[in-house]
């Protein structure tokens, strides 16, 4: 008899786990339905800045998959615009909402994905829920943000919040023209990064012309006519046409924490390794779901399109009767800001301290290339690794052009528990065109390493 | 009582181990003297084919650190021009001759370091000594061929053998005007690549307009007063006002072998994991000596510099009464040829074919950044693995700017031991600007574990 998959969200977890679940199991074994809010599936939220920046022109180009692509090549039936409201995990169906026409109805599922995404977080301010004030999360976001730079040519834009979307949005606006405010409650944007290396961050964004505060609280927001004006801070009030939210997001789990799947700790869906929640034949992966970070060894919610697409490959074939499991994140990330490549991985102090760790740090300055090669460039490395034992906690790399994909190096050296000791003699490549002959990522080990032997 | 070290060749092994020894033991401790042939010490031989091409302007920004500087710093004794010509293990002294001024004395040593490094291969044809055929090895070289370029300005040259040296010495003399020819014996220049992949640098030489002969075998040299004046072939014979070996080269380890200190298997200096020889008190490091594989799990000689750095560096801890050991090499190197960038780490098929692995491969073609993205350029990665186990056992990389260095990834991971499926997994960073939201080195892993899981 023919099973029914009900997938609930459209884009990177939701269309993975149904393409591998489809791989697996044919449209006769297996009947295959998504739901997507928005008025696209399957695309690269992650574009969405560069979109706004006019880097990548047709918005088309940020979409990985059409839903006729799914229907046809997959026998995948996609429904945009369609919200799922409810879940009965006793009559096993979903309450699917047509955002356009009104209507709803109940779907019946055997198998249910949850892949509902998140939401960008909205502070409980006066005036936070004017018009002109937006998050950047889906593509409609883009589409409509695209559009408004464009009609509306706003003059003075701010973002609150200095998180990897704030920072990126406040280059594209700036780019665009739009004289941009960034305002950051903590001691440096990006505060994932320590402070020290943040910092070089928050120059970078000054030199190109971004105004940044720092260390400065949002109180609420100048309202006229139901559009926002200005952003009021502790110590000022800064005009603004245009509030870009870069605070971070929050996993959407009511639909499935309403219908009694449990959510984990850290606010995420809690799921096992096979990405199955605690309900019987309910699946979650993406942005919605809680992940376990291998360092610090407790839940984190962490929205990210590459863990979206691994975690829902690994759903998909266990649907689709396989198996496979997800094993977790080390915290990696990357970004460009203005002339900068950054990228960290793993615990920074603060982590590494609320963890519980007695640890060390090293930062080292090294360049690119071969120091006479010409394109070289700086690159600054800091490592963090525990006291007692060597091991590798966490890293952090701030550069120009081909400085940051180095981190990856570190991510798996973190992935497999190396000591810093370990990790000083590996045979990574070197040519004068891509590193010194001391790669820095093994200088920075090398010196990680002097600073433990020098603590025992 | 001081004791006193004598170091034998004066680059980036020797002077390594000399710097390193001096920062755990002072000048009363231990008196150290380095003797080197060439008239440079610690340079980037490297950096040499970009010398000649033009990349690198100055001679004397290949140099690391100036023999005076080791003096007055580091109070390490460097003799320019001086050659080790023979070592008197029960005498414990070497015999050292002034090239300049031809005399000969016995330096005496409590601890050796041998760091004499590698030559590069001559075939034993007829006219293989004549004037105007070159390696390329030692900073002396690489002046003398600058100079024979830009003053005798030869018109034709060939390139006999495609090794790293050979290709970048083809692209160097190709970049100086010059009608360059490589012959290379076997199905395609750099042979360290599996062929289907060797295959695409071939055709990158031929783009840019150097002429390829293939599966060639050089069977002599024309000469005309002693100077070459053609390389002759199976096939033809082509004029040549230069030639220059690409051959590879061969460890210098006659002076160490006729003092009785034991040569390995490979044909390198053997030696244990703190670099110590056979012989007490006997050290060395660098070209000359044999590496554990840590994936063959066999000694090879490997000509690097970043090999000599640590090696060197391992010797000098332990001279100096500290505890390092190097762990072997997973045959990690790159380079750059043309517009391409070209890496390997580990065994290709025939290596791991020797070493009696069973496996499978997968090759994938992706992009540098995600496909929207401007900038974004083809990358081509091979993977191989035990078919029974999933392991990883090599990998190789083609691609343009941005698409080497993640090699560094897969050597990790093979550093590791780990396998496809781990590998597929891991938290690689993401955005845009940096990898497609499935990271190319994880793609190609993944399709490795699906031909383990297909084999099974």
């Amino acid at each position: 008899m023919t099973e029914r998959l009900v997938v609930v969200g459209g884009d990177a977890a939701g269309m993975s786990a149904a393409s591998q679940a489809r791989r697996r199991r044919g449209p006769d074994d297996l009947e295959i339905v998504a739901f997507e809010r928005g008025r696209h599936a399957s695309y690269s939220a992650c574009g969405i800045p560069y979109f706004i920046a006019g880097d990548v022109t047709d918005v088309d180009r940020l979409v990985a998959r059409h839903p006729q692509t799914f229907r046809e090549v997959q026998t995948i039936d996609v429904h945009l615009r369609h919200e799922a409201v409810a879940i009965d995990l006793d009559r096993r169906a979903v309450q699917v909402r047509a955002l356009d026409g009104g209507d709803e109805r109940w779907e019946p599922f055997d198998e249910l994905m949850i892949a509902t995404g998140a939401t960008p977080i909205r502070p409980p301010l006066p005036g936070a829920d004017a018009a002109g004030i937006h998050g950047v999360q889906t593509l409609d976001d883009g589409v409509f943000l695209r559009e408004l730079v464009r009609d509306t040519k706003p003059s003075n834009a701010v973002v609150v919040g200095g998180g990897y979307i704030g920072l990126e949005m406040a280059e594209a606006l700036h780019r665009r023209g739009i004289d941009v405010t960034l305002v950051e409650r903590g001691p440096h944007p990006m505060s994932t990064l320590d402070p020290d290396m943040g910092a070089l961050v928050t120059d970078a964004l000054r030199n190109i012309g971004v105004t940044v505060h720092e260390a400065e609280r949002v109180t609420g927001f100048e309202t006229s006519d139901g559009h926002v004006r200005a952003v009021a801070t502790v110590v000022r009030e800064i005009p603004a046409d245009l509030v870009i939210l870069g605070l971070g997001v929050r996993p959407n789990v009511s639909l499935a924490a309403d219908a009694g799947v449990p959510i984990g700790p850290s606010g995420g869906i809690a799921v096992d390794r096979r990405m199955l929640t605690g309900a019987p034949g309910v699946w979650a992966a993406g942005d919605c779901v809680e992940s376990f970070h291998r360092v610090s060894r407790r839940p984190v919610v962490f929205a990210l399109g590459t863990h979206a697409n691994k975690q829902g490959r690994v759903a998909g074939i266990n649907i689709g009767g396989g198996y496979a499991t997800f094993p977790g994140v080390v915290g990696t990330a990357v970004s460009k800001i203005c002339e900068f490549e950054v990228a960290r991985t793993g615990l920074t102090e603060v982590d590494a301290a609320t963890a519980g760790f007695r640890f060390v740090t090293a930062t080292v300055d090294s360049t690119t290339r071969a120091r006479y090669f010409p394109g070289t460039s700086p690159i600054r490395i800091k490592v963090l690794a525990e006291q007692r034992s060597g091991r590798l906690l966490g890293a952090q790399i701030i550069g120009k052009e081909g400085a940051a994909k180095r981190i990856d190096v570190l991510a798996t050296a973190l992935w497999k528990e190396m000591t810093v000791d370990e990790l000083l003699n590996i045979d990574l490549s070197y040519a004068p065109p891509f590193a010194p002959v001391w790669d820095p990522v093994l200088i920075a080990a090398r010196k990680a390493w002097e600073a433990v032997e020098a603590a025992h």
